[in-house]
């Protein structure tokens, strides 16, 4: 069949060579028929792409291709004693002057198991024309390979082998969103370094209006134009329709940005450069990322969407049975809030590691990981049902790490002098627990990977089976970026070096996931986006929570850590932040940002004052059969509805932004026939983020699918419901 | 007594505040009252030096100090939603402003045992200076310490703790040398990343227009400026002094070239940059490397300094037992001629790791590291008393490596199809000898490091004690070089690494040494200079071995792999080069180019037409007890007699230009009262490099202490003799 299309294929430009026109156009439709996207060769051979849903374009007309580095290798060695000619490093173009060799189409209609997620199994079902492309000039050859589903479009370059092209240095990938109007969009400034700003909801045009307030301040960051914006990038037009523009896969290659053309209403490509301005060095046969657009007529069914999982590759692993959902807490927030420190001593103006000598140095009195204080939180997690604790500030060096570009910054093995690494992780086994290893890098890469293999054994002698890694400040090796192809290789490095000890992945300030946990499910989570800890830093407004679903968890889940109970940070602290939540919304997120890991981030302190609230942090599940999002709005609203793997148990969660909002929630998810008591955790009447962010109410109810349930969010606040079939 | 001093020191500012003038000049001698440094503060605060040697001035006063990067940490967090400055990197000045706060007086006469090298004993006898300078305006301390020796001056920069200056960054180092004339000097181009020129004889003034014909191709160079010049710079003056600048113990610090002032005879450091144009990133306390100017009154007294090895730190091992001298043959000059191939097929376009499917390869019919070539050379090797085998291309990836700046380019531990690393291990182990490991990076150094550990264990698997590292291309990560202070930090990581498997290195392309072996003695050669693989290149003339023990060879020993028989390459292989060089001058190249990893360069077949030149190869003696620099002008020649540190077996070699030269050596370095039998091996009366290079005469003469030999070498030409006592 394959052969037939691959032979039509080729004779249509001889059949069609009699004619005026050649073949330059290629179309293809989604299963349902709704999505159609065209691949063209204009008349000088500039490939184009575009993009309709039922009557409507979504995508204009737009370029395809890249500029490449002109001369590919160093100096050669010239016999004898010839001067060298420096290399000028020409551009040179790579988007236009194609053929078009020939056409594959191919289909899929699988369903595969993912080892976690929203559900125990997703649909994987897509339309496919690959376009094999030719140079004459220079026999070059370049395949772009489109994949249609109902929810979206996916599109990659690939390189085969086998061809003049060998080694190439792609100076700019030339791909082309030209949308259809200045819709709305939820958008981060672009940044080689940081996502962690919050999201503002504008039209495209005013992004470079709005972009400078948008920058806040971060120990590394690199925000490269004020018309440029990070991706996943999400939209909806005036008619509608919901667009997310992102990436898939993103392996070996550049994080994708976007530069807006705000007269275009367009959208381009801008890949993180590395040290020297490339923005990628590449080996045929090789791929690009996919890029991405989901295409949805409804917020729900854009939440639903796992088009990026589905492009990735089926997991790599032969044995998954050591991964695993993570409940968790950490001696984390006390020094996130200041009420402690990562720091073991004062005495130290500044420390190198292997000469600075710890056992007599005064500890300061609020290391926050000491024995006695892990204890402590080991007790309260294992009373709690929790699987591990994460302990940050076990190891020597934090007196001096960030901001000082440190090469030899930590050890990853040597603890303080008040952390008994064997002891405390015998009590917690002993307790039922784990503890989670943390490996700050500082960004020292180098460092990080000269250590990373003792790190990874000390982790396997003291029995930690998970790591959260962090990358807080400029990268080192210097002059790369965090989200470079350099450092997207370092990532994936981490990762499957971690998979050889049976260690699990929590990267932290890493570039924003792609959907490979599909194929490397050890990575449960990143970071990647700017989380709780932020409330302790001054705050973020509630109608974050609201938006990321839509975008930093539409490429993986995020470690997003909630759960905070005392907003008032004054209260513990030296701090005067105030966290703009209530408690009840602080328990929907364990529902609305789903992760297969999930940190009751707070105090057991401040959980011991509510202890009935924090019933359904120990009762919610992290991994999921179904998953259905009843109602949402980016910006305004997340409300969904998921049921437990394990259990089968049902749990609802939903949050509103700074409005007040009163959801009428169908409960036709509920299996008929069957009743449930559901335990309703929400604001009290009187709550508010603002003023009063820890009233809530506790009910139970009965409830059957043909039911309704009426609720209200206050302003900040949110829902939590647990059933129990009765 | 040190007390005293100090207090002194202290004292006389106090003292002579009173007065008109402050403290502003020390004065320090060598041991023997010759050579007279002094440090002064110029009236605004800023640090000087000279020389004076005799009662001439080497260098008159001449800056010190440094350009410093102004804001040193990177973006700070800013609480709430402001927006960051972007830190506009100023430079400011750390060259005027100090005042001296104390001086410190020290003297060391120790005499030292070297675990191998040119004597069993080095004297290391000086009379130190350290100046302890402070800026007022900002409490910052920077001290300057100084060594005078008799044959010469090393001064370093030091940092000391508690100081508001902790972390800081350099732009520039201010360190200018100014002589007093137009010297006559020995250069290389300047390069931040090959040190692989010819030597360029000239005056200073000359540099920048002979500089561009001096730059011939490399895989990889970056000549920065045409008034740049490598270290060591050895010069002339012209009464007759001559001077050597110089850098020792290059540790965690970028490579030091000198930039030349044609009008004011002036030299300045330049430091090699980094990815972003900053020269080093320091921590305090730190101290840079010494900057050394050697100053003696004849060519052998400069090649009888052991100055660099004396300001280095001593042996840093406790054992040393597994560190030992290597006289090797190599698989290599067949590859390094064209004769073979380092790959072993022609099957693949280009390689991916782990794809690449060698299994069922063709071979190419010329791959030299195959297991019978192998044996071959083995048994050659063995049969005559070599100790090891050097085979390279024996590791997958040679078909396509160079050139692409291709990250996961080798993995050093995977064997080509035809070579058979246990039974050719087990082969060599069986006759006697080892293999010697090549690691051959392609400066992927990251993709090194990754497989560092898995290839010394490799090694330690195999039975091999030494490894040949090289660094042939661009520096990955991209943007940094070969020299700068990441790079000089790897090399050093490379060797302690090995340390730890009790493995000697020999790293080609890396900077050039700076004593470090003293400190690290399985820092047992390195390359970082042009050397025998060039005769096959196109060739090197004759003077260039007259040079390099004054340049290159004063901060360490260089693998130059000579012993080259057959110089006529076209009638082995497809290449025209010739070797410029007689035969004679090929055996004297052991004795006069000292190294304790010595190599017999060429085929064994070459060897065997001429076994009983070959006798020379395999009696010279690797390590010594004494060495005598007998007679020596760089350019020109170099006679050394040397006696062996095992057998106390005496050896002469002498090697001169493309000039023929008559000896008239007087052989009062042997032991009175001993009678000797000396095997004298010199060009015959016809040899000429250019037209006759393989005539030689051998013949057996009685000698004793109070004999003179009369003994002629022909054009690029030389002899050597080994002593029996009779």
């Amino acid at each position: 069949m394959k052969l037939m299309f691959f032979l039509l294929a080729i004779m249509q430009p001889m059949l069609a060579f009699g004619k005026a026109k050649p073949e330059t156009s290629c179309v293809l439709y989604s299963p349902d028929g709704n999505l159609r996207a065209e691949f063209m060769l204009t008349g000088d051979g500039t490939p184009e792409y575009s993009l309709r849903y039922g009557h409507s374009d979504v995508i204009r007309p737009s370029l395809l291709g890249f500029k490449l580095r002109g001369s590919v290798s160093a100096s050669e060695i010239i016999y004898g004693k010839n001067i060298v000619k420096r290399d000028p490093r020409p551009i040179r173009d790579f988007s236009s002057g194609f053929r078009l060799a020939s056409v594959v189409r191919d289909s899929l209609d699988e369903v595969w198991k993912p080892v976690w997620g929203e559900e125990s199994q997703i649909r994987n079902n897509y339309r496919e024309l690959l376009v094999n492309l030719i140079r004459p000039s220079t026999g070059e050859l370049m395949s772009i390979r489109f994949r249609l589903y109902d929810d979206g479009l996916g599109f990659r370059y690939e390189f085969p082998d086998n061809q003049p092209l060998t080694y190439f240095v792609i100076k700019d990938e030339i791909t082309h969103f030209n949308l259809t109007g200045d819709h709305k969009a939820w958008w981060i400034p672009g940044d080689y370094d940081t996502q962690e700003y919050e999201y503002v909801e504008s039209r495209l045009s005013e992004i470079p209006k709005l972009f400078k307030k948008a920058v806040c301040g971060n120990m590394s960051q690199t925000p490269f134009s004020n018309h440029g914006v990070q991706t996943s990038l999400l939209m909806k037009t005036d008619d509608g329709l919901y667009l997310n523009i992102h990436e898939a896969a993103l392996k070996d290659y550049s994080c994708m940005h976007l530069l807006v053309d705000v007269k275009r209403h367009s959208l381009t490509t801008d890949l993180t450069p590395d040290a020297q301005g490339w923005k990628g060095y590449m080996q045929t046969p090789c791929k690009t990322p996919w890029r991405t657009i989901q295409v949805t007529d409804s917020a729900v069914k854009m939440l639903a969407s796992r088009l990026i999982l589905n492009l990735n590759d089926p997991c790599q692993y032969k044995d998954v049975s050591w991964i695993h959902p993570v409940k968790y807490m950490g001696v984390w927030w006390e020094m996130i809030s200041n009420a402690g420190t990562w720091a073991y001593t004062s005495d130290f103006h500044s420390v190198k590691l292997g000469i600075t000598d710890y056992s007599n140095a005064k500890p300061n009195g609020h290391h926050s990981a000491n024995n006695a204080n892990v204890r402590k939180y080991i007790d309260f997690a294992a009373a709690n049902g929790f699987d591990a604790l994460l302990v940050e500030g076990w190891d020597i060096g934090w007196e001096d790490w960030a901001g000082c570009s440190k090469d030899d910054v930590f050890d990853f093995v040597t603890p303080y002098p008040d952390f008994d690494i064997a002891a405390l992780n015998d009590y917690a086994h002993s307790k039922g627990i784990r503890l989670i290893m943390h490996h700050e890098t500082s960004s020292s890469v180098r460092n990080y990977e000269r250590h990373m293999e003792d790190a990874y054994d000390l982790m396997d002698k003291y029995g930690y089976d998970a790591v959260k890694s962090g990358y807080v400040g400029d990268i080192i090796p210097r002059g790369e970026h965090h989200y470079g192809q350099w450092m997207v290789n370092h990532y994936l490095y981490g990762v499957t070096e971690a998979a050889k000890h049976h260690i699990m992945v929590d990267a932290h300030e890493a570039v924003r996931p792609t959907g490979l946990c599909r194929t490397y499910p050890n990575l449960i989570g990143n970071e990647s986006a700017r989380g709780t800890e932020y409330q302790a830093f001054g705050g973020t407004s509630p109608k974050h929570v609201t938006i990321l679903p839509f975008t930093r968890l539409n490429g993986g889940p995020m470690d997003f850590t909630p759960g905070i109970f005392e907003m008032d940070l004054s209260k513990f602290a030296d701090n005067k932040s105030k966290v703009e939540a209530t408690i009840a919304n602080q328990l929907a997120l364990y529902v609305t940002m789903y992760s297969p890991l999930q940190m009751a981030a707070d105090l057991p302190e401040h959980y011991q004052q509510h202890m009935d609230a924090f019933q359904f942090i120990k009762d919610v599940a992290l991994d999921w059969s179904e998953s259905h999002y009843l109602c949402a709005e980016p910006g305004d609203y997340v409300v969904v509805a998921r049921k437990a793997k394990k259990t089968g148990q049902w749990f609802v969660g939903g949050v509103t932004d700074e409005h007040r909002r009163s959801f009428n929630l169908k409960m036709n998810f509920l299996e008929k026939g069957k009743v449930y008591e559901a335990s309703i955790y929400k604001d009290a009447p009187d709550a508010d983020y603002r003023t009063n962010p820890q009233a809530y109410l506790i009910s139970k109810q009965k409830l059957s699918s043909s039911d309704s349930l009426e609720i209200v969010a206050a302003p900040g606040g949110g829902f939590a419901i647990s059933f129990k079939e009765l």
